[in-house]
């Protein structure tokens, strides 16, 4: 491309600091910039604001892990919550999924992410010390797994409940099968796989 | 969803502003914000940087309207170009595109923005008194209309061409036709019609 159209410095480090987010493109970069600088000087404004206040007043709960402003969350300082089960899943996001059924009243650790052996998050990324430490504090009885149905979140299920169990706690996983309210014609073959092998009387 | 599960302020703070920008939903936002606050810190320090360094140091060209350090950018201030010439885009992206295909050695003009007449953008968002002016300046002869070839496009380029014609300069259009190197049958309809309409000898 000719010299001429290099784009002005601080336009090249903004649409460099947008492709640093998951799932944009240099063209979705360069969009985005556009649409904030031209368009919504007010919203780059607010973005600029909301970053730096989350870098500074967000830390993670000391005992699950999630984003907090408070040392303790919410979830783990209810005295309603049963404190024998402890669900471990990986993002706030799931975290609401499951909170969401209202199938659970126990409490939860957020892992904050998932082993990734060919992406180098290995045990240590995933902070298998402090999921150990927090799993073993005398009160939890049973830990769930609810990590993602992937290969990585497969990995990292069987990685934690390998190294719980040795520790004595009872382990359980959430059970794979057939969706609530689908057809099974269009079910995948996998999915039905496993609701035959684990099908129940 | 339960009241536990409400995000932290800073971190719903943070989400909303993300869901501002073009193309990111709800649940992109929410990827983005865990991705930067947890796994890329550094990357939510640049971007806050980049933000604050672009809304400070950027202005718009004074005679292009492009984003620019200086008052008059590069491409304006270039003595080689051929100042009888004047190409009108949306975007910078649309006037990349355009040096890129190394056909054309005039100025521009970068709207940044379309007429949209459902979405409320008239004749003030894109600066049509500013077009006139520039296009007006007693050496352009010829304005070349390069808007996107979508329906807002066209009604931008309409608009312009008969404002710009009742000031007694040449208008052009991009041509319409088959893009280079594709197959006639994979090619859309309308496409071909136009081809076929704006046939040459």
């Amino acid at each position: 491309m000719d010299q001429e159209l290099a784009d002005p410095a601080p336009l090249a480090a903004l649409i460099g600091a947008l492709r640093r987010l998951p799932g944009v493109g240099v063209k979705s970069a360069r969009r985005m910039a556009y649409h904030l600088l031209q368009h919504d000087q007010p919203g780059a404004i607010a973005l600029t604001q909301a970053l730096a206040q989350a870098l500074t007043e967000l830390r993670h709960c000391e005992r699950c892990n999630t984003f907090s402003v408070e040392p303790i969350c919410a979830l783990c300082a209810d005295p309603r919550r049963d404190a024998t089960q402890l669900c471990i899943v990986e993002t706030p996001a799931d975290q609401n999924v499951i909170e969401a059924s209202h199938g659970y009243r126990g409490l939860y650790y957020i892992l904050m992410g998932r082993l990734s052996p060919l992406g180098g998050a290995g045990a240590e990324e995933i902070g298998l010390a402090r999921v150990l430490e927090r799993a073993a504090d005398g009160v939890v009885r049973e830990v769930i797994l609810a990590t993602s149905f992937t290969a990585e979140g497969d990995v990292t299920a069987h990685y934690l409940g390998d190294a719980l169990r040795a520790r004595g706690l009872t382990v359980t996983r959430l059970a794979r099968g057939v969706p609530a309210g689908s057809e099974l014609e269009y079910v995948d073959a996998g999915t039905v796989a496993w609701a035959l092998a684990e099908r129940r009387s």
